[in-house]
């Protein structure tokens, strides 16, 4: 297929002559049984924060959503499309996972474009815009804040975003009873790209703390 | 942090001891310059399909969206929240992304509960239900194909929906342009979870075409 | 004396007999010559936080001024009494000192009263309410987010007050020109109790970042 | 952090790897639990009469003023920022420290120049003239002094400047009040860098005694 992007090629080549022959019966025994993820994760579609690479995961393990800014939208049963309202009610009534992480990350640009006052939409549609709309309300109160920094209202709002995901994480029905039940754990967290470290949310206090490596 | 799943800490330790040491350096120039990544993939949250695994990608190389069967709607410039046309319009306008692939796999859920005529909504939302609504026309044209096998007609409508995706990026302006003037490519792609295979769609016959690994 | 506190008593006797026997000729060369410290230090009174302590300093190294949250004042050449202001001058104008250090903490108790809109007068005085007016814009518009968390308003403001004392340094005319012709260099560093991490000031971003230990 | 002194990061290097491995613990609590500590000192700032350093004191004991010449200003409400003063109410009201030590030491440059008959302001602020004005009349007395020595005329003012900043201190109605309740003990001590002397003003005849080492 010479219009496929050589790049990819050669990625899916070291794949198969690679991490493929070690797992090649894992991959085997998961397409006959069928996947049984602990995780859903929900991150953001940068391109520096894959979860598989951050977790260091193996097939199998992690159902991810990927969206900009890893958002999650408040409930909301009308007729419309609800991409990752699809995949968080697939993840917890379908496969039972155990599990759910809103992953965020310094440097986003989804975060980055909802505190610029200034943005222009990228296009006559706006989906970004609107999409951003979902942490409007905080990130008018980080962006009028004149006395941190730019770096300190972006990193902020990365973390308020999370906890308001995993808020609106809670206006399910379905996850708010199994949390209750105690079949669902849910948790923040927070990926440095800088510097590789990774930062979860404390359950209790809502801060988030460093890990130890 | 006690409650953070020990299997995703542990993971995340053989990450920093072991490949992160590798890309250290990496990882600071795409947190210091930003990302610049080549390639949107639209791909699927199933555990077993991540594309950085599949395309043994680094950090900064895809930008990756992931809903449930890797689908991409049709251009709805409305005021709704768009999670996936958000992502495609930041990685085509603001990311400048050269190739854009829609990526399906084998024994998608997805894929199966739209082929299902017994499917119960998985909760009263019925989100599941809705999203998969984006293949409707199609589904039940397979559905009633007695002369198929199961597991043909999953196959069928996987690749289906791939191509309906396609058409569906082409209904956004700012994708359609670019496309035109050379700037994108989009590509399709198919994973077999069982053996590892990647098909390739023929961009002028539109079937799939597997690729010698 | 009998009165004297005995901690104290014990404390002095441990110092004569053990790091003073190591350190007898210094102090005798430093009273025969007189103090040259190369640095001054504005820190806070907090009983956590001793510059001597967190940089392993001897004796005659750095000339500390402690005030509650660290905090330097606006130049203001009236007829009062300025404790701080007249540290600053006789460190800068008679001991020539190189480097100007305003270290803040984490936990710092001035900066949880000036965050708490209920905070009653100490005393009829209400000196600590008027000391932490310096601080009070910052405080104002950190007060009223309600989307970050108690610990998260508190770091910010820390950081946010030393930055501001930074400022109020640079409006000392003997500061102002001795920086600008180089002989002086003024840093920002947060000392956070809990963990013994040691945040500096980056001069150009203005961000706190950590240093390696 | 390039431009941070490198002496002052090794010395953190020291502490971080020497005192705090074994401290860890005790600044742990201490940030949690927040601090006690038991005595309030009012210090001067010189370089080479740190309290810590003289009284063997590790983290949480002691709650330290340090300003120039360790005075004590009379108790004066009115609208402006009072630096030791609002030290003072923080340690007496809200810490409720048991005891409070007025700190002098040989060799003080900032009674040197109070006695100073030439003494030019240091800046046109003259900060450090005005500060000192809160021991003028004693000065004056002193200065005129002709048959003591220029040491003698030195170590009289040191300690006389103790009485004053102690009868200030009384000046304060909490610490009046709690000192007539037995509540906190005021004491003043007096350092000598020279050779490690403790001196210690007897609270009777306010003579400065030598502690046996």
């Amino acid at each position: 297929m010479k219009s496929f992007p050589t790049t990819l090629l050669n990625g899916y080549r070291n794949f198969m002559s690679g991490r493929y022959v070690a797992e090649r019966e894992r991959y085997r025994v998961l397409a006959d049984q069928g996947q049984k993820p602990h995780t859903l994760v929900i991150a953001c579609c940068d391109s520096r924060a894959a979860p598989e690479t951050i977790f260091d995961a193996g097939p199998g393990e992690l159902f991810v959503v990927r969206n900009v800014a890893n958002m999650v939208p408040p409930y909301e049963p009308d007729g419309q499309y609800h991409s990752t309202s699809a995949a968080l009610e697939f993840a917890v009534q379908a496969l039972r996972v155990k599990d759910i992480i809103v992953m965020g990350h310094g440097r986003c640009g989804g975060i980055g474009a909802a505190l610029d006052p200034n943005a222009e939409p990228l296009s006559p549609g706006d989906f970004i815009g609107k999409w951003m709309g979902l942490v409007r309300t905080a990130a008018e109160q980080i962006q009028g804040n004149s006395v941190m920094t730019t770096t300190e209202r972006q990193t902020a709002l990365e973390r308020i975003s999370i906890r308001n995901s995993i808020a609106n994480l809670r206006t399910f029905p379905c996850v708010k009873i199994l949390e209750e039940r105690g079949k669902i754990q849910i948790h923040g967290a927070w990926f440095d790209i800088a510097n590789g470290e990774l930062w979860v949310m404390d359950p209790q206090s809502k801060d988030f703390v460093r890990l130890e490596a």
